[in-house]
């Protein structure tokens, strides 16, 4: 066969438009960078292969910090949402979450035309089957027509494709998703460079047919309207919200799949592969909470133009008959039609040990990995890397700095430190108890904590870099004039605080300290702030959350100080960990296999004793 | 592995959601069937392979003839219309023809839409890979899963996808179309049944990136405003005419091709099926019509929401390297990138002469073919085929009786004929010219000459009743007072006349020879006729098209009563033709294998002389 050459060489090539090649194509061409997109289907640009639901604990804050970094899922999120919901709304403002379910077409429709619009990134269906080196350096891939694309780096992004296959019960057949074929060829390659290859796997529940639910004897959970869309562009939300049901497995329903247990190909131990911890199959849940009678179920809509309607809670990979008798066993349900069957998909992840916190692959230069096939999973988290990778892969191709939040500015850089740190297990989801720094790694602040950031990396158009620096400086001039205050207690004071219904101290107080107080509706409160007129709904839920944490964040800022101090302790590639005084053989044994690239990642290591970091650090100081 | 049974028996099942596949759910549905539409992946329903335009010469008179029956394709066509045009507009009314060029992907969303919106019908995303027989009647499918799903009958619409292998200069892959698995197994079993097998092949061409073309070099082609919509559900075209640009193949374009031609698989041998004669590859037509050193291209939009451009005329299955070079050397596209490479499709078919005019395979009970299956090419075909095969696969579920226009009812009736009668040899495409009865099967007149039809065979919402029930009376009582009318000379006819700024005859004269005048402009002159003022535009095209045709449809009328007795000539099954007087032995021979269902039939097949014909009318007379 012939070996073409394409006629363009171009900077960057991302493999794969999912939702981390998506992002890692535009964070690309937004550095500077030409990109190609190579993906096997134009038509499933973005896909949620799952629930068509952006946020949530946790992801809620990496979509904020997408779109701090002039990302893409936010703005497509707003723009096809269908609900929104904030989450832990009782709770501290810190881990509150912002989620929406989305419209899944529309969701593609937003991403592809925002792609296409970009004057450098080039859209290209093909199915690329092997990559092209010089020496220890990416330098091309090859598609499945025989033609050679060459580029100067490579960020790749295979989702749930490496080696995918999907079971249903007894069957299984290769495919990356259903509908989708499966990539070949690539892992052994990887293999062969000696990466880390490891199995995981997830699942999916039937779609159900609109028309052939009893909407009628199911409670209703409407949106929430008062909800700030994701995307910094986006002031208002505009849609209209659309309820979902909820509904609740019976007795019934669990005696079923009980029954059937041994046709799952999960407990038969057809699949290897580990499963996401965090969002069993509904028979995980049977037999792992035996003592529930019950689980509840929301029906979610997944789009507005036809009559598919996603079953939240019950993803399986029984087979399509227990399928059909649990999920009518279910009220509401009782006539239903499944209009796609439940199923699991297995697949192939490359050990995110073997990159470099930019996501590039040790071993490889210029190649970057990012999304599920680092073993995480969630469209959040893939969006997440896929911005990462993509701003480090245009950085490579045209000489420019690197640039990777660390774990005191994002929880896009918590979670990249505990892949390519402490490696994974099973699939990894963020959580917001991942971060340490969390009180000032909230949703309200991702613009403020990493704006700057994004307008040196080139990363913002022009419209959102006026919006941003506007909406920095109205918060910071009035968050300062807040630090300054003292409320009084003399007759003006007095009737200001009696036109906003607030109390009147009894002596004079700092402001901060005043909104501490139980008697002060904080929301009154910050209209006694210079500025406050100007504030939009956004930047007074930013200027709220600063005067919630005052104090704590302070203390905050003191750890985030040491962590930092240890991070800038760089460890050269060439340590040899056998000798360095006062770290046992198990520990240097660790240290080597983990490698780690500063002092801070080696004490986040499990199995790193503080007398080992000690030794490490005495070792460090007398290096430099 | 388990074989299940699906939890509900249904009447109908139709394999395929593709241009058949739809009409012939929605039609059997119509009739009063519950359907189930297995397809292989829902987001793929009404997928336009190739080019997302519907209509043209012939197939625009098939849409409309869909809509007369109930059908969704017109609908469908008008509500994600991007441009109209309509051919032949210098031509009689009878070859005129409309077309439109459509949003590919709002075209799946009303078709899907509509299907889901139907309560009798039920979609299900499963690939179907066996047959379930009772003897020589089918009764079910299995799908991939395994599970059976039992039915009354089925409809096999298949498309391109039944053993499907699409090639690419010299690589080649299974895949029904790019991105789409192919299906195994199926004409194995039909194979075994001993239904005759054969492969055809077709080829679409690159897809280009909008924002690479040079457009402001280019002439552009506007859309026609003054076009009436398929449907008789819509009024007037809604939406705003997008332009196509025009560009053209040089000699250097042909240069680049010929240097090639051993590389693309049709020259190669490495395609055995037969393509369109009329849909060539651009390799093709530099071959063919090689003192031709240009060939015209148009470029058309295929939606509104992304970058993708078709180049109308240059389908191709050349290496991608050498659709790059000669695609850059067309004027305007110097620079253009390929978002999609062209490819060529090699598919199995069934021999339509395995039929009966009713689409239901002679060998099998209950098994209906309809679309590209049957060795057709072209959406519109295939959604004519599907409605009639729906139509009696529900009728034969239901016990309902059978129902197929004839050759002078429809082009679907002249198309079934030619099909089951003749068979194919290469991908059969609607003409005007195929059908002998033209002048009363137009465009405008397709819901008059069917839709009493529909409305007995139940196809008709009652909205659509009502509107074709007014149409038809309103059209039938002006066009009957228009044969009574005479034009006089008096004064008041003067005065009439002079008022419409039309001639005044020298003496009084049928009002239809007075429309045949070359100085009378007939626009103005219906204006003339009784109730003139309540007819729409579509009405008034009706009418016109009657007035131009007077006379000469009155001839064709004789013709068509000589042909519906030679069609109402049944020949009994158990026909020996070696038995009977006047037939050789050759030409026994070829109405044995081909089997005509009437003397009309008989009459129309290749190689059977008047004086076989003559002997087999004796024969059948002797009979009855
Ligand atoms: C059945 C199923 C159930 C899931 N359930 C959940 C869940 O419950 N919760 C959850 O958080 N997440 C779930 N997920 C995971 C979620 O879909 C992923 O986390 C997310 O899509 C990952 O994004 P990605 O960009 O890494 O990969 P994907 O979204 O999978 O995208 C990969 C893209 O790359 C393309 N591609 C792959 N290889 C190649 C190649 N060689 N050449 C060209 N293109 C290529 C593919 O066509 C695809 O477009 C589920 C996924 C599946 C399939
Ligand atoms: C590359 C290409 C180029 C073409 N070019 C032209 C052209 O230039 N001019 C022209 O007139 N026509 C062209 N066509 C043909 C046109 O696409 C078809 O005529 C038309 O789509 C036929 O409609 P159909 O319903 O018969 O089949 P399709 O539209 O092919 O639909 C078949 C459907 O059935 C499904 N299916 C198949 N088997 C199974 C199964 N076992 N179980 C479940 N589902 C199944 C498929 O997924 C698909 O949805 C082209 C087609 C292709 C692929």
């Amino acid at each position: 066969m012939f070996h073409v050459k394409h006629p363009d060489f171009i900077d960057v090539i991302v493999i794969g438009a999912g939702h981390a090649g998506c992002e890692a194509a535009w964070a690309a061409a937004n550095r500077g960078a030409t990109v190609r997109l190579i993906t096997q289907n134009l038509d499933t640009i973005a896909k949620m292969s799952c629930n068509p639901a952006i946020g949530g604990i946790g992801k809620g804050h990496l979509v904020h910090e997408v779109d701090a970094l002039g990302g893409l899922m936010g703005v497509a999120a707003d723009q096809s949402a269908l609900q929104y919901r904030v989450l832990n709304r009782r709770k501290g403002p810190a881990v509150r979450a912002t989620r929406t379910q989305c419209d899944r077409r529309l969701y593609h429709i937003y991403m592809r035309s925002m792609l296409d619009g970009h004057p450098r990134i080039h859209l290209h269906q093909g199915s690329v089957s092997e990559l092209m080196f010089d020496g220890d350096r990416v330098v091309g891939v090859v598609d499945e027509l025989g033609v050679k694309h060459e580029c100067s780096s490579v960020v790749l992004t295979t989702g749930t494709f490496l080696g995918g296959v999907i079971h249903v019960g007894d069957r299984s057949m290769p495919a990356g998703r259903a509908g989708d074929a499966p990539v070949m060829g690539l892992t052994d390659e990887l293999y062969r460079r000696e990466l880390k290859v490891g199995r995981l796997k997830t699942g999916t529940p039937p779609r159900l047919d609109k028309k052939t639910i009893a909407w009628d004897q199911l409670p209703m959970q409407p949106g929430e309207t008062d909800v700030q869309p994701f995307s910094l562009m986006h002031d208002h939300v505009k849609q209209e919200q659309i309820p979902c049901a909820i509904t609740r497995t019976t007795e019934r329903t669990h005696e079923i799949i009980l029954e059937n247990l041994s046709r799952s190909p999960m407990y038969s131990g057809k699949i290897e592969g580990v499963g996401p911890r965090y969002c069993p199959s509904i028979e995980d849940k049977v037999v792992r909470f035996a003592d529930k009678s019950s689980h509840q179920i929301f029906l979610e809509p997944e789009g507005g133009d036809h009559n598919e309607v996603y079953p939240n809670g019950i993803s399986t990979s029984l087979p399509i008959d227990v399928q059909w008798a649990f999920v009518r066993s279910i009220p509401g349900l009782e006539k239903v039609n499944l209009i796609r069957p439940g199923y699991a998909v297995e697949y192939d992840y490359i050990s995110p040990q073997e990159l470099t916190s930019s996501l590039e692959t040790k071993k490889i230069k210029a190649l970057f990995h990012a999304g599920q096939i680092n073993g995480t999973t969630g469209y959040e988290e893939a969006a997440a890397q896929g911005l990462i990778a993509g701003i480090n892969a245009a950085s490579a191709a045209l000489e420019l700095p690197h640039w990777v939040p660390d774990r005191s500015q994002a929880y896009m850089g918590v979670m990249i430190d505990d892949l390519v740190t402490k490696g994974v297990t099973e699939p990894y989801r963020m959580f917001t108890s991942r971060a340490e720094f969390r009180l000032q790694l909230r949703e309200d602040n991702a613009d403020l904590r990493l704006g700057n950031h994004a307008i040196e990396l080139g990363l913002y158009s022009e419209l959102r870099r006026q919006r941003f620096e506007a909406r920095r400086d109205r918060v910071g001039e009035v968050f300062a004039s807040a630090g300054a205050m003292q409320i009084g207690t003399g007759a003006e004071w007095r009737s200001r605080l009696a036109e906003l219904r607030l109390p009147v101290p009894t002596q004079s107080m700092l402001f901060s300290s005043y909104c501490h107080r139980e008697d002060v509706n904080v929301d009154q409160a910050v209209g006694l702030l210079d500025g406050a007129g100007a504030l939009n709904v956004r930047d007074l839920e930013s200027i709220k959350a600063l005067l919630h944490y005052s104090g704590y964040i302070d203390k905050q800022h003191q750890d985030v100080d040491r962590f930092k101090k240890m991070e800038a302790q760089i460890i050269p590639e060439t340590i040899d960990y056998s000798r360095i005084a006062g770290i046992s053989i198990e520990c240097s044994q660790r240290l080597q296999s983990a490698r780690p690239a500063t002092l801070g990642q080696a004490s986040r290591l499990s199995g790193v004793t503080p007398a080992a970091l000690t030794g490490l650090m005495m070792h460090l100081r007398t290096l430099s």
